[in-house]
């Protein structure tokens, strides 16, 4: 039975990408040997690394001045790598508290300076991006999460600063046709659009760094990585093969702009549903609704059992909502084709 | 034609770990799914992470005073975390210069605070183990390298000491019989003989941590991880599922004893031919040698051409040493069968 996979993250990648990906396993590129068991100082792996690199700057149209780097340790470790390199001692950044992720990212920048929070929906679960705030220059940097994935909420735009603005877009890197060259860093843990976890992308601005004065661990320190062709110690190989694969399902498919439209399609097949039917309701406002995740609930709980049972008899899997939010949540990033997200209305209307 | 691969990481993995991670990739466990893109949360995914640490605890004959983690950053974020978590303000360490590594993880400890190097070999080009020295109580830790991949030296005895010994294994773990108890933490990348690159093993003795008063970056937290089961943020799902089917390909296969004899049997065969072959020297003394890393050169160099032709035509890769010392280096990690040793030793003898 074909299963239709809404999972949060890790979540649904291009079949092609497994397909090719479990071949690799096997044989790699003819070599007669694993994807898993060659080095990473081969030609051959050189070759993949070079390549998803550029293929990034490529779908994001941005110049020399960036560089790219896959490291390891998810968003999280970017949570500390950013504020490690950017937040001069006894300096201050601006953090916006769009969710769960951003909390705990500014969690992390209190521990290298001052934090000021310039806008926050906490107090209303989440449930909108803040607005009408201002990031002037006294801050080091700024830090914003572009897709809240527990909430479903996601920033339609940026704010105009002159310092760097720091955006962790794990969950809608490549879904949207963005402006990149207005950010000072950008990562992403590969999980949702990018590839499987293991790999975490980080697109760097070169002339942000170096001004802390800060003593940096070397795995810790974005320069160190950039001067080393992103090779510092051993990549994680096969999430960096498996990335590539992906990025060039993107760019084979329309680059980023196509990607979107089928994005904006799917998403606006799904708020419909909810939009028009009495049962359900989302968490978000709609001006701030994702087109990522889409997070919602029964108005009724008492069809609960009917719709669970009935999803989950039509092969979708990974609909629960984050266990903080409860509900339902249907991730329908990049790789989610549209087939799948009319087989979830359907169920919706059959309610 | 069958190959042979001597790579020093990532390295060789056993055939069937190969055919089972690329059925996963396509199907796992008969979920429908690729392992690439189920939640980490699922039941099926935190079953893999509680067998894979259970094994290691149980291959390594550990009690409940230790925890087991699957983390990412490789040693080089190691370098990093054991004094971050071990080494109080102002306080110092004692670490063994046996290697290019050991140096490395030098480098980052005195990020932290004052350290001693109580014995080096750098001056010997790392030829031997450096021995005769004593690790007072005055230290938070001591901190060495079991197996020096680049050199093909590997640490027979560790010192009597009170203090806590952090111990990189990367290169040799799960290859020999230790008594494990004897560490305060144990850490490896995972691709030598444990898995593919992207996770990172470590094991903690409990009671050595929280003693520092340091306020430690959360991804940097040993005491945070094991507080969450080693799913404080998505663990790399793939490289953690393919270090459980190898942890239980060494169980299948006798455990720690048997690879430990199997591994004595490939080193005395590759070491018997360079001892008793002209041509061929070691670059390390006798009695430190590995028996993971075996570097080696030819004696006369008029027979590289005649060597490098021949051993590639025996479907050999992988065996040039590493850049910073030339020569040869043949990786026999767990994984690799005696036939292929033999196909070396054969080429070896026909010069």
């Amino acid at each position: 039975m074909k299963k239709h996979n809404f999972s949060a993250g890790p979540s649904i990648l291009p079949q092609e990408v497994f397909e090719k990906a479990s071949q690799a396993v096997l044989d790699f590129n003819g070599m007669g040997l694993s994807i898993l068991e060659i080095s990473h100082r081969s030609k051959e792996f050189i070759a993949v690394m070079e390549e998803a690199r550029a293929l990034v700057k490529k779908l994001m149209k941005l110049g020399d001045d960036y560089e790219v780097l896959f490291l390891q340790g998810g968003a999280s470790l970017q949570f500390v790598m950013a504020p490690f390199n950017l937040m001069k001692e006894g300096g201050k950044a601006a953090y916006l508290d769009s969710g769960s992720w951003a909390a705990a990212a500014i969690k992390e920048g209190k521990k290298f300076g001052t934090v000021d929070v310039v806008g926050s929906s906490k107090e209303e679960k989440y449930s909108f991006i803040p607005k009408d705030y201002t990031v002037g220059t006294e801050y080091d940097f700024f830090h914003c999460t572009s897709n809240n994935t527990i909430y479903g909420t996601q920033m339609k735009d940026f704010p105009k600063t002159e310092v760097p603005i720091v955006c962790d877009m794990s969950s809608d890197i490549f879904s949207r046709e963005i402006d990149f060259s207005q950010f000072g860093i950008i990562y992403a843990g590969a999980q949702k659009n990018m590839g499987p976890s293991g790999a975490t992308l980080v697109v760097v601005k070169k002339d942000i760094l170096g001004k802390t004065g800060r003593n940096i661990p070397s795995y810790l320190d974005y320069s160190l990585h950039i001067s080393k062709d992103s090779m510092f110690n051993t990549p994680p190989v096969f999430a960096v093969y498996c990335s590539l694969l992906t990025l060039q399902w993107i760019e084979n498919n329309g680059g980023i702009s196509a990607a979107e439209a089928r994005n904006n399609a799917k998403a606006k097949l799904l708020y419909d549903e909810i939009d028009s039917n009495p049962l359900f309701e989302c968490f978000s406002v709609p001006e701030d609704r994702s087109t990522m995740n889409v997070s919602f609930y029964l108005t009724d709980e008492s069809k609960k059992e009917a719709f669970d049972a009935a999803w989950k008899a039509a092969g979708i899997s990974g609909l629960n909502g984050h266990r903080s939010l409860g509900g339902y949540r249907a991730s329908i990033y990049n790789a989610m084709p549209i087939e799948s997200v009319q087989v979830l209305v359907d169920v919706m209307k059959s309610l």
